[in-house]
């Protein structure tokens, strides 16, 4: 697509193009009604819907503008980087690389003004450094449990997910709201009793 | 998913869940890197992308929250009512009362104050009744665009879709951004140029 003229105008559309990658990056986590697995896109729109619907259970009064953005491209860099599963050890050591370099790939494709701020938006969602950023995390934990224990613990099934793995991971759910930690604690509680999450 | 014990929570965890349905609802219009149809909950993220980056370019000052929201739901009512193909005129007969009910049900599932506040939001992007609705609309006809012609014409010539049909459907985006419905008009004159479109 190189139809717009003005190079500001052309670079946004071209960077909107490269985006549609998003829609084949595959998680781990199983859409509800098909035998198949999430992509990015779809996962970025349904967190988009719970900032929506759950902002109210924000821990500190959130900008929900700002979670917005923040949930629609918490995982553009993935584009480059790929998706490393949550409990995948030696992925995750090299994911912060892999995923800096990205940033630098992806949101430099904006206007400087647009792309320097997708990224301070990707760094603080990184480090959980505003309320926005840390609401947003909840949400992106919250979510994948919610479809997981819907759709009968097929993921964790898949990859023999221990349930003190899953209790590591939803900790962090109560820097961002406390509402949705209980709730992910009364999930993993029923999934256990259910024999969806392996005990020990 | 009947964990939450307040009534308020329950109804959003429940609508939530609901919504996962639209990632199941495909659309006419291609991804740009697999070989399979576009579904609801994609396209509704890459309009969110859209507007976080293209919003300068709406006719009218514009709440950028709202843009968001409005893309975000605005196709929500096909989980009931599918997805109708803008050329296909037997099916837009019927769609507007199919929507209506599809509406009544899935923004009733809400506690009243959200419900009431999407369903506005989608009666405003149906009618185009205030700037974001006007721009969103324009958003969601400016991407098949973008996507169709950047995948070769593909579902164009599938459909044997006319030129004068495409034109009639990108009048509009100009009610909600002169400068899109100028990028429109071009890559309308390049694609029937290259033979993707049906000259009459």
């Amino acid at each position: 697509m190189n139809i717009p003229e003005d190079a500001r105008f052309s670079d946004q559309i071209a960077f909107l193009l490269e985006m549609d990658r998003m829609k084949n990056i595959y998680r781990q986590t199983y859409v509800l009604h098909e035998n198949r697995k999430e992509n990015d896109a779809e996962h970025a729109w349904h967190l988009a819907m719970l900032a929506l619907v759950l902002h109210e259970y924000a821990n500190e009064p959130v900008d929900l503008q700002k979670v917005l953005a923040t949930v629609l491209i918490h995982d553009v860099v993935e584009i480059d980087a790929g998706d490393t599963y949550a409990y995948d050890e030696a992925g995750n050591v090299t994911k912060a690389a892999r995923e800096q370099k990205a940033a630098d790939r992806l949101f430099g494709m904006l206007p400087p003004d647009q792309g320097e701020y997708m990224r301070r938006l990707w760094d603080e969602f990184e480090a959980g450094s505003t309320p926005e950023a840390r609401f947003a995390a909840s949400l992106d934990r919250i979510q994948p449990l919610l479809l997981n224990y819907t759709k009968h613990g097929l993921s964790w099934k898949e990859h023999g997910t221990r349930r003190s793995q899953v209790e590591g991971r939803i900790e962090k759910i109560g820097e961002g709201s406390e509402k949705l930690r209980a709730l992910a604690g009364d999930i993993v509680q029923k999934a256990a009793e259910e024999g969806l999450l392996k005990n020990e």
